[in-house]
């Protein structure tokens, strides 16, 4: 590799998308690339011509070493999707036009479904219009799992250790104080449409504790009166319950769980609905029919932000993943993305390989249904022994005065 | 000592006051205790003579060094508040008979306010009865830090070091994405009255982060319009803004902010308005005036539970403040509080002391107006350099499987 490579971020952030970016970086290093450009805010920041060296952050080990510990993204993240290319030439003109001044042989995308069709689209008009220069590689992220081919996705193991870890946390908590009318707890979990992470709350248990009472995944229809039924019982039985919800839970008529409350809907820039108070609406509906106290806990920003509980595995697989992009650019291929393949279970081995962008971009990977319980309420053994391989490790961070260090810019 | 003792937790769960429980069960054997029991869910259940002998659950130093690790309380706890033993003699004459039929020389209570006031309360009527068998002593715990004479409490360095790292963790999130309308994120943190633990948010900040754009403590009145006129502010500067308010925020009249909304109100056991959603309620606020996104981020019981961020300053001391309280109680001493006395600001150093529960028994201890700056909006270099050591130090934890194990019963 002679020329330049230029990489961007896109989309929600993770606890592992820097450790791909340090891969990228690593790789093109060693393969001799000239720069690594730096796109800010992605391919938003770079039609307005933002980017930056990583050569002038990146100055030792130390400084790759931070960067994979770090969360979010450094480069800066965007939500900007590009549109078709069919009659929006001039735009994808004036991102060629661009990386052909910047002198970019391998241009490479982190993130999800979204930034994987900006690849598709960015490959296809390339073949297109015969521009063969520059190739085109996704490299995945996103904390869901919800990407189709690869096994999984980088930091979807971080994500999930941390959501084992806080919810065997809340379970602690909450089972410890007797009340004298007993207490609801609802955990609500990041996971529009797929239950990846919401399934993950199953990690919390093990000899040592029982785990939720019940996870619902958006993969299988919510019943309220069920819901109430079990709650009820199980206050009964022991006076207090623990409940795990996916923020995406729908009714059998496929509204949403959190439209029941008063919650606000909003539609993202991806035309996507916002859910909110998921576990807050269910925790009213509670109170209103049993009485009792309750208490809603949304894991938020914070089940993709926390490096600080990240899992080596997944900041491993999500540095291979990035450095494998950028040999398979280096070899010729475009228009594809880095999938992960599970070569063994016992013990537990991951390859990574490449896979062409089409068939991934815009597919969305749910939970299969012979993964959750047949009553709805919770994932089998199974899914258990998918995810388990992907937590295991922990990441020493860079402690300073008591607090995780992470690179700045 | 060779009679028994007898130990109990109650209140709000802590990361550390099973650290304590440690403490003050290695005291008591290596002071050639006979028994330690264990009340099972505080003065609750030992008026239901339902009690734990801890040598059937600590069986090596294993054991105690799971113990140290597990968050929320071992034995239990409860919220029940022992009433003035005026005119409720039989309820005191019951606990007398049950611990002097328990052989039980000390009875240790770890806890908050309303705990030491129990202890107040049993001492007492120990004294007016001419019971002198029992000693009766304190034992501090509160993420709250709010307990009065002591420097500062059990269980709140580890709560403000999960506090900062999260928020920090938050801040890297939350500013990287571009949105095109801009971002306001409000991080929501526990402390009814007082804000060192919002305080904490500040431990953010540092060369790597400029921590959060504004502080809101309980102890200053909370002024819409002026946080209104500084998020427009900001939005126009840089596009996002991360403001970080103490669940008890209060306007100038003294209503609640969370009383702005469409918020539930919620009394407890002790009388204790129940506050939720004072985040939400703001982001409202801030949508409805400004237009723009928010996101309401509570960290609920996460920032109590969070033995994986413990502090080993704090769990150190927590420890310390468990077996001083035994090793005062078999010098004689009855009605008091094991204490903490800062005897050096650099290097830090912590001694522990004894001191009268009178005098700490439901007084409540305050951010001072000094470390907060004038405007109310941040807290000073003195806060953070007074909290600074105290959340020093990591607790490496003991993880099968990918997942933190604790002790459990």
């Amino acid at each position: 590799m002679k020329g330049n490579i230029i990489v961007g971020q896109s989309g929600g952030p993770t606890a592992a998308i820097n450790s791909s970016l340090a891969g990228i970086y690593c790789a093109a290093k060693d393969l001799g690339a000239n720069k690594v450009y730096g796109m800010e805010n992605g391919i938003q920041g770079l039609l307005e011509e933002r980017f930056i060296d990583l050569d002038d952050y990146l100055k030792n080990d130390l400084d790759v070493d931070l960067l994979k510990r770090t969360p979010a993204a450094f480069l800066g993240s965007c939500r900007y999707k590009m549109p078709k290319f069919e009659g929006n030439e001039a735009l994808y003109d004036r991102v060629f036009e661009i990386i052909e001044k910047l002198d970019v042989e391998l241009f490479v995308y982190i993130g999800g479904n979204d930034s994987m069709d900006t690849i598709k689209q960015l490959s296809d008009y390339a073949a297109k219009v015969g521009y063969t220069k520059t190739r085109f590689m996704g490299c995945p992220k996103t904390i869901d799992n919800d990407l189709a081919i690869t096994d999984h996705t980088p930091g979807f193991g971080s994500a999930a250790k941390y959501i084992g870890t806080s919810v065997k946390e809340v379970i602690r908590d909450a089972s410890c104080i007797q009340y004298s009318k007993g207490f609801v707890t609802i955990i609500e979990i990041m996971g529009r449409n797929a239950g990846w992470l919401t399934g993950a709350a199953a990690l919390s248990r093990g000899e040592d504790c029982k785990g939720p009472d019940m996870i619902y995944l958006p993969e299988v229809a919510f019943d309220v009166e069920d819901f109430m039924a079990r709650v009820k019982k199980l206050m009964d039985e022991k006076g207090y319950v623990i409940a795990v919800v996916s923020e995406g839970i729908k009714l059998a008529d496929g509204r949403y769980v959190c439209e029941l409350g008063s919650g606000v809907d909003f539609v993202d820039s991806f035309g996507h609905k916002q859910l909110t108070g998921t576990a807050a609406c269910l925790c009213n509906l509670v109170a209103a029919e049993i009485g009792c106290k309750t208490r809603a806990v949304e894991f938020s920003t914070l089940q993709r932000a926390a490096s600080h509980m990240a899992s080596l595995t997944d900041l491993n697989e999500s540095y291979a993943a990035g450095y494998n992009t950028v040999l398979a650019g280096d070899r010729g291929e475009t228009g594809k993305m880095v999938i992960f393949v599970r070569n063994s279970e016992f013990p537990y081995q991951c390859g990574v390989e490449v896979f062409d962008i089409h068939q991934i971009a815009n597919a969305e990977k749910v939970v299969p249904r012979e993964w959750i319980t047949e009553d709805g309420t919770d994932v089998t053994e199974d899914f258990v022994n998918y995810v388990r391989p992907l937590i295991r490790g922990e990441v020493a961070q860079i402690m300073i005065d008591g607090i995780p260090r992470h690179l700045y810019r």
